[in-house]
């Protein structure tokens, strides 16, 4: 069974969801948001790792898609949050209707999520909702944390890790745990999934650290150095500020004053790969993919792990 | 045991709660808005039904704050949809802080009101969990519902109705509902208190709409006529239109555009009482309030009824 495969499934569940018509303008952005597409990324890695636990993925289904439900939920959240127009090229939630109808959808998304996850057998339903309950706490206070990172002086590496870890990598460490749960694994291997999905996710956001400034603008498919036209605090510039300091030098401060945006993107660039930033950070990504991939090699299941191999190729395939 | 009793309960358990600290900006508007005060009418009924049906207070006790927080959530996103400055005299979530941390806090809040819920053994969790997952749906439904009818022409009576079940009521019906299942009543008992707690609720939505025109206002604790200031679509104005329309007059309309509002306040009283509205929604009233003791009354329990009858004339001592 390869990617598309699973994919193909989640998208079948997607478009047969018969979510209720009324009230229109509560159930039309749910259906309009949930069609925009993207990786489904963390359903398809539920139904591969029930799979790879031994049994059918449609036992994990349901799961699956609360996982993909809760996800866009804090998407819809997180846009209106981010005033963001656009996602996957199409109006946000509250740009399309408005900032009500969005938190109003996006509430009862999360709610639909939970109702998803209920349908599950009882006999895994508490282990389900526990680490689902967790990680949806967790996801919440890594948006906190980012948000806070904005208007706070000082980052340490260790927090900017932490955030990430919190807003994006748990999530996919509990679309694993889900498949191993529902395949009845034991909390030795429960645990290792976890962990291999944490440590993926943040080796995936680094990449996306990276990739934002260092990327080809047509494989990435976005403008390039958003991070730094709007001055966010990214790894890069974390471990920039860090050796600006021991150098004694305010280049980094000089940038961030810059009002030629492209310009500015331009010599950013040439800073960091002067001061070797741009190296620092790509070994903090192989810290993070080494880790992972240890953790699931060192999963003792004779079951094949291509299929989520073949996930871990396709996350980092851009640039890998 | 008396109202005070439960309620000193529920207090005593939510200053003790023992929230997370950090991030200090998504945990410290929940104590605050957690702390605010309010009836805790619905953690109370749950409580208080739990006993009824026979089983220790104590037994319910997560399942009661469950709601509690639900409740809560509620209020924080509807606050900030209804751009509401106050609450219970002081500031909103999003007056306070600003509204993505009233975003954010409300929707982890949900969570921890499943949390809570997940507390509960697991003999009664599936039970609760799917009446809880079907009542927050149904609560955001009434919302949207609530805001459609902003700027829908016409809204009947009996959308009306519907639209105040949703809302409000079948949260008190969960809340109590919640006990019966703790005290593991039969599905006849839990179908009849949740009815009795819904009938009861849409009665005391209406009683609101009542007072909120006719009330005492140092009883009611608020200016008198905010709904007609600001030309809500309430069971007292849907009664008069219906009227105004057989009778042919556009008095109704004229009232509505009356620019100042303590006239409009006044003259749209005068109207009521002639035309015979305040009547006629004292009849709708005293349906739902009926029906609530009707069902409450063949529910074929040995315990006492006392403490839930006292909620009953709490809620609506103020006129009733």
């Amino acid at each position: 069974m390869n990617l598309n495969f699973y994919l193909d499934k989640v998208e079948a569940e997607i478009s047969n969801l018969g979510l209720p018509v009324k009230p229109e303008r509560l159930y039309s952005p749910l259906n309009y948001f949930l069609n925009l597409g993207g990786k489904r990324l963390r359903p398809v890695l539920t139904l591969i790792a029930t799979e790879f636990g031994g049994h059918s993925f449609q036992k994990s289904m349901d799961a699956a898609l609360a996982i993909e439900f809760f996800h866009n939920f804090t998407l819809i959240h997180d846009d209106i949050m981010d005033e963001a127009p656009l996602r996957r090229g199409l109006p946000t939630v509250h740009e399309k209707w408005n900032q009500n109808v969005a938190i109003l959808s996006g509430d009862v998304l999360l709610v639909k999520a939970y109702q998803l996850l209920s349908n599950q057998s009882k006999e895994h339903f508490s282990d389900l909702i526990w680490l689902f309950n967790k990680t949806a706490v967790e996801v919440c206070e890594g948006q906190q944390l980012d948000m806070d990172f904005e208007s706070q002086d000082q980052v340490t590496i260790d927090e900017y890790i932490e955030m990430i870890r919190l807003k994006t990598s748990v999530l996919l460490g509990c679309a694993l745990e889900f498949g191993f749960i529902v395949s009845n694994q034991n909390k030795e291997n429960r645990d290792k999934i976890y962990s291999f999905g944490v440590n993926l996710g943040i080796a995936f956001q680094i990449q996306d650290d990276l990739l934002d400034l260092f990327g080809d603008p047509e494989k990435v498919g976005k403008q390039i150095g958003g991070d730094v036209k709007s001055n966010k605090k990214t790894l890069l510039y974390l471990l920039a500020e860090e050796k600006s300091k021991s150098n004694s030098t305010n280049e980094l401060d000089s940038l961030k004053n810059m009002t030629d945006l492209d310009l500015r993107v331009q010599k950013t660039k040439e800073l960091y790969l002067k001061i070797g930033v741009l190296e620092e950070a790509k070994k903090y990504q192989e810290k993070y993919y080494q880790k992972a991939l240890e953790t699931l090699n060192s999963i003792e299941i004779s079951n094949s792990k291509n299929a989520l191999m073949e996930v871990v190729e396709f996350l980092f395939n851009r640039e890998h």
